[in-house]
């Protein structure tokens, strides 16, 4: 698919543990609804075998292909490939970014994780299309997350590296702290808990796509 | 490749967390000096992350082409194809098998766990070219094991489906009980401790291996 840094505005990432027991094809439903761009499937830590994990992705995908949101696949490019998803997103745990991206190909995209400028840098070879910085904030969602490295890291990896990917700022984002990331230079940003655990997703989702859209045209 | 089942006669399944400390590619060099046939790399419960894997895979697969043994990944397909290893083998927990095989073609080698004839009869589809049955006694270095089935379990599954895969027994083999899972219908035995934490890894694979054939040639 054609990459464009536009997808990045308001990227919602999910897995069935990150839903407050609630379908997780109605908490995307209703968070395309509010104004996502783009889609992550971020299974992790819950009771779903991988064949179960495949069969919520089918459905998953099918939500995302009628409303034309690209949908990512954390971690296990297999799980990608089977889904036909759009791309894979690594961490700096994960498969190497660019073993990924020979497996892949060029015309997937590939995210990676990276908290430093250097993390960055060894990104180079696989022509990352972004990167997810964070955490922006202290969070819950991901209990490996490491301390926040705030919004100033984004600013640091943009001025340490060349020609450096979009970025994307990720970790306890929500409408009312996403301003300093987008300010920093982050194209967008990525949520968890912020829409998948609100009580109304499409509003939480319209807020932070508010949020980041007002910040962006005053940047 | 072409998967012969006399592959199966002595399945060496392995990963960094099973060697005692030791290198895992001295540990696979000496168990092929003993005889062993196929190869499986389980890294799993190791404190490597995905790209050190890749490394030790890498390694390993060196080792594994120099004496012409296959070598089998364990549960991750994209590892598999990064590593242009022969073939996969998957538990009922992991990807579906017919959607691995999909994946990785016709070409590769595609193994499965199963229990009981039901489970042996669902991957039909994929035209596994083998079935991994167990456990078939009591074992320490798969902890999600399960109550051992026994030998009966490959006698079981064989006689309820038509054109079987060949089968190899897994789970707390060793050459004083290897007999009875051969002389069940097995085509082999696979095992991780018996040779990866014994003192002397070539003998004890030797003495696996000279088990396996006085047992076939008697059957």
């Amino acid at each position: 698919m054609d990459f464009s840094p536009s997808l990045l505005r308001l990227y919602f990432v999910m897995g069935s543990q990150d839903c407050a027991g609630r379908d997780p094809a109605w908490v995307l439903e209703e968070a395309i609804a509010g104004g996502i761009t783009l889609f992550q499937l971020r299974e992790k830590g819950s009771s779903l075998t991988l064949g179960e994990t495949v069969a919520l992705g089918r459905r998953l995908k099918a939500i995302c292909d009628e409303h034309r949101i690209p949908l990512i696949v954390n971690d296990r490019a297999d799980l990608a490939m089977i889904l036909g998803a759009d791309g894979v997103h690594v961490g700096q745990d994960d498969l190497p970014a660019d073993e990924v991206r020979q497996l892949i190909g060029t015309r997937s995209v590939l995210g990676v994780s990276c908290e430093t400028p250097e993390e960055a840098l060894q990104t180079r070879n696989s022509g990352a299309e972004y990167i997810g910085t964070g955490a922006m904030y202290a969070t819950s969602s991901k209990p490996d997350a490491g301390k926040p490295v705030g919004p100033a890291a984004v600013e640091h990896i943009r001025a340490e590296m060349k020609s450096c990917p979009p970025i994307v700022g990720i970790g306890g984002i929500t409408a009312a702290n996403a301003t300093p990331v987008i300010r920093a230079g982050a194209e967008g940003v990525a949520v968890i808990s912020a829409i998948a655990s609100a009580e109304n997703p499409r509003r939480a989702a319209g807020n932070l796509r508010e949020t980041v859209e007002t910040t962006l045209s005053n940047r």
